[in-house]
């Protein structure tokens, strides 16, 4: 009888302790990226979890044989002796004592991934390869990164006392209405995948008072744009007993700060790999949406063809706008027009043609849509007849209404849409491990 | 214009700093649980995000008037006085002075949530009330408690230099096989939503060698039971450069450990709401499938009519022997009939009639499936050919095999499911927030 008690050695040692192991002879696991015959000698390049290790083999001190069963895509287990390497400063590298191999490829890379970055080859061959472009050190690291966000937006919500929920994906009907909804169907019934975990979160405002979730949500766009994807991640929160809007605006900047500063101290490596420059947080400036028409008209010339929403090419503006004037690469949109924005939205008592809504502009791209919404019952019930919608059709969400709600708000960050930005990339396809797109879903 | 910096007031006091609030006045925001009207003076139970904070209404101290206005199911601000409870021991409660009432109930509440536990009503009721139901401090705690688990899961491997992915949920093919598949139309195409993440995460080994996922997973189901749901979250784990699968189980152990540790450090209050016993897990015994069969007919005479799989009865039985005999709530049970493992995983090289896997079950019943995955390309087509598959249907998963991968396994485990039995029980449902079966996508 074997007992297991989680008790677990560790077998390999990490590059980052290297440091502490000159001299010594240690065992180091990962797969063969790149092997350099030399004169008289090979680097064996060893890739690890987050690192490439430079591994040496030469006769002098190695024990076994580089023959051709020493391949790329190999994974091995090396034995060797950590030593400074004289070439570059603060590094390490193995002197490779032995090597057993563990596993041996099939075939040869169809694809080369072991220089810096991949070759300028084509998102769609990218794409048909993933399980191997993913290999290369600068890919992998974007999602790396991209573990980071979401993990940033967790710990800070989890550390203000949100509870984390999780919705159901396979819906009665959609929250935000449309035509983007994919249908399926269910034992015999017609439901939806669902769009974003609105009502659900909305739900347990009354329960929970402060609520996220980070999961999958599906819209089924039918065009094919560098900024759409067909499933992506949602990462949403919703907070009751606000005293206005401004308190979810605070809430999404003490999320980005913390997220930032998380970043810089956990996954330094991969910023560095992907030459990325953190946005720098301090504060966020805000302008309502008509001000920014003006600005638009006035500061840029461009004539208003659209009073209700923007156009990609304005946002632009308002972020270049934003880091002229206030040297900042975020902007807080405020007061859509009620017109453009859902049959949730609280509208402004003050002026109800508007809401008391916003948008987060990164670099002059939207990110973030969230706002306040409504709570009393009577008033959600009116604002969804006003748009000839009928509220039976949503009895189970007017529940949380009618037994009481608090004034609440939230938001709802797309997580593949920031990581894309923040990395600079032009296609939200490079943002994601496994891109769904109206002509993709392999791998 | 306005500036956001991130910075939150905290306006409001949590229950659990009254005790160094003692004779101050503060501020407590909640929804109005119960109102007991007392001789002169009142009750007014006001529950907040965690807690249900007792305050007292009396004309004494008390400069609002106790109206029709002060209702249940109001979201109010109260003001008040914080003083020692005089009947109960290390409890605090607030005399208010003032409250305001922020929103009002359109209805009152359809179901009794504010006594201790739910009245017995039928389950049913429980789940088409939900948004109501879950107000109960009981039935909230269980989503609490299900935080806790996923949380710690997360947190032990990411301390395990796991990295977390986000792996498509619509997919081009299902992992599992089977009828038990949803299908839906995409783009005019046949697509399928996840039965799990099995061939993602282990095409992610080779590139970051350990991963896990926290996320939906979708069976079509069609039979109606009290373990069965038809979207549950599956946490789900895969490591490469295992040297054999008790790696594997050892992750899973020493995650569990972690999990029990975080229970009782952070949720200590839902643990007691709920009088949870929480397993004590020093080490967990194993025993193989054979061996196991031997027991159930030698120990407890029971004729076995099934030498591939277990029956739930014998489950039952085994759970039972683990106690009995080693004090353990948990028993692995190891190397189960290759006939009935799906086709990746690895056969025993001893007798390749069983495969190097095992289960977990936790007081009898499975919550974990795991074991070791073949990583030999060769060797991975010839068992899918064996069994009448053909590889080309699988071109991009078997990419990972082609191109080289680790030795590896990893396991899934059901958060409802472990929900459901560390809190005891009878039905899936009570540990789902909005269950999905075969007669229900509502709320």
């Amino acid at each position: 009888m074997d007992k297991i008690n989680g008790v677990m050695d560790k077998t390999s040692v990490e590059y980052k302790d290297f440091s502490k192991h000159v001299d010594e002879v240690v065992v180091l696991k990962g797969m063969i990226h790149r092997i350099r015959e030399m004169t008289g000698f090979a680097f064996v390049i060893i890739r690890t979890a987050r690192d490439v290790v430079q591994c040496v083999y030469s006769p002098e001190f190695s024990e076994y044989r580089m023959d051709e069963k020493v391949v790329e895509g190999c994974a091995v287990k090396a034995t060797g002796k950590v030593v400074k390497d004289q070439t570059r400063e603060d590094r390490y590298e193995l002197q490779i004592h032995n090597i057993e191999i563990l596993s041996t490829p099939a075939e040869m890379m169809p694809i080369v991934i072991n220089k810096k970055q991949l070759d300028n080859i084509p998102l769609d061959l990218n794409l048909n390869f993933r399980p191997v472009t993913l290999r290369n050190p600068k890919e992998r690291a974007v999602f790396k990164i991209q573990e980071g966000i979401a993990r940033g937006f967790r710990e800070f919500l989890l550390s203000q006392q949100f509870t984390e929920i999780r919705t159901p994906k396979i819906n009665a009907q959609g929250a935000e209405g449309g035509a983007n909804i994919f249908r399926l169907d269910y034992f015999g019934k017609q439901v939806f995948l669902a769009q974003s975990p609105q009502f659900y979160k909305q739900m347990l405002v009354p329960v929970y008072e402060r609520v996220f979730e980070v999961g999958p949500v599906f819209r089924a766009e039918h065009h094919d744009t560098s900024r759409h994807l067909n499933e992506y991640i949602s990462m949403d929160l919703e907070m009751g007993f606000i005293d206005s809007f401004h308190d979810i605006m605070n809430m999404e900047t003490g999320a980005l700060k913390y997220i930032m500063e998380l970043l810089k101290s956990e996954y330094s490596e991969e910023l560095a790999l992907l030459n990325v420059n953190l946005p720098n947080i301090d504060e966020i400036p805000t302008i309502r949406f008509m001000d920014a028409k003006e600005i638009i008209t006035k500061k840029f010339k461009k004539k208003i063809t659209d009073y209700r929403d923007f156009e990609p090419e304005e946002e632009q503006l308002l972020g270049k706008w934003a880091k002229q004037e206030y040297n900042s690469d975020f902007l807080f949109v405020t007061h859509y027009p009620s017109e453009k924005r859902p049959f949730y939205a609280m509208d402004d008592p003050e002026d109800p043609e508007y809401t008391l809504s916003f948008d987060l502009l990164f670099r002059g791209i939207e990110i973030t849509t969230g706002g306040q919404r409504i709570h009393d019952y009577n008033a959600q019930v009116a604002k969804m007849r006003a748009r000839g919608m009928n509220p039976d059709d949503f009895e189970s969400y007017l529940m949380a209404h009618k037994y009481g709600m608090p004034p609440h708000g939230g938001l709802g960050l797309g997580l593949e849409r920031i990581t894309m930005h923040l990395l600079g990339f032009k296609n939200v396809r490079y943002a994601s491990l496994f891109p769904r797109d109206i002509n993709r879903v392999t791998p």
